[in-house]
C-alpha cells in the first residue's frame, strides 16, 4: 500500500469485503479517480468503470442528466452532481457511485463559481448526497484534491452500508 | 510543456489547430489517457470525454460493443478495440477517437494473451485501425505505455487528416 495516498486501496478493500461494486462519473477530476482506483491490483473485480464527461451533451446522452437540469442549474451544480452520480450508477448497473463536477482552471471561473468550486455527490441504492467544496491551487492540485475527497466520500458511504 | 511527456500537449494543440474534438474508451489504461489529456489547460475545448470500461456489460450498454463480438473474440481483441473506438466516437459525437483493451496484470494473463497484451484502435469519420502491442513491466508501467502509445496513434491519425 502506498503510504502517501491509501484511500483508493481502502476503497477497493471495502468493496471486496462488502461484495459490492462501484462506478464513477468525472468532470473536473478528468479521469484521475478512475486512474487511481485502477492502480490497485484486483480493482477489476469491483470497479464497473468511469465516464469522464467534459461536454454537456455527453452528460445528457451517456449519463442521462436531464437537459432542463443542466439549463436550470448549470453544469457545475448540486443538481447536476446528483444526476451524474445516479445516472452512472444506473447506466453501469453499479451498487454505489460517486460523481464530481467543478472548475479545475485555469480558465472557466466566474465571480459566483470561481476556480476550485467543486460539487461531489455519492449514491447508493437507498440514498444520494452532494456537497460543495472550494479547493485551491493549480489545475493539477485541484484534480488531486477532488479525487481524494470523492473517494473519501464514497468510502464513508460504504462504511455506513 | 512538460519535457518528459509532451504527447498530450501535442495532441491537444493538433486538435485545436484542426478545430476537431476527440473521445476515448479505456480498458487497461484505466483512465490514465483521460487524466493526461485533461492535465493540459484548455483541453476542455477539444476533449469530449472518456469511458473507462472494466466490465463487459458496460462495453455493451455504454459503448454499444455487440455482445456477439465480445463472445466470439473476447474482451481483449482487435474486433472489440475497433468496436470500442467506433462506439465512443458515435456516443460522444466526436470527430476522432482512440480505444484500448488489454491486460495490465498482475492477474488476468493467459498463455495466449499474457499480461501486457494490448490492442489499440483509432477511428476517424473515414477510417478505423487497430494494432496489437506486447508491453512489459508492472501494472503501472503497462498503463503508462498503453496511454503513451494510444495518444501517439491518435496524433498520427490527426496529422494525416
Amino acid at each position: 500500500m502506498k503510504q502517501e495516498s491509501p484511500v483508493e486501496y481502502a476503497l477497493v478493500k471495502r468493496c471486496i469485503d462488502l461484495a459490492s461494486n462501484i462506478a464513477v462519473a468525472e468532470s473536473c477530476s478528468g479521469g484521475l479517480i478512475a486512474h487511481r482506483i485502477t492502480n490497485v491490483p484486483g480493482a477489476s473485480t469491483i470497479f464497473k468503470g468511469s465516464v469522464v464527461v467534459y461536454a454537456n451533451e455527453v452528460k445528457m446522452h451517456v449519463l442521462g442528466v436531464p437537459e432542463d437540469v443542466l439549463a436550470a442549474y448549470g453544469a457545475v451544480s448540486e443538481a447536476v452532481a446528483l444526476a451524474m452520480a445516479q445516472g452512472v450508477r444506473h447506466r453501469m448497473q453499479a451498487d454505489f457511485s460517486t460523481a464530481v463536477t467543478g472548475i479545475a482552471g485555469p480558465g472557466g471561473g466566474t465571480d459566483e463559481k470561481p476556480v476550485g468550486t467543486v460539487y461531489i455527490a455519492t449514491a447508493s441504492p437507498s440514498e444520494a448526497h452532494a456537497c460543495l467544496y472550494h479547493f485551491s491551487g493549480d489545475r493539477s492540485e485541484i484534480k488531486v484534491q477532488t479525487s481524494e475527497t470523492a473517494m473519501i466520500s464514497l468510502l464513508k458511504l460504504l462504511e455506513r452500508s
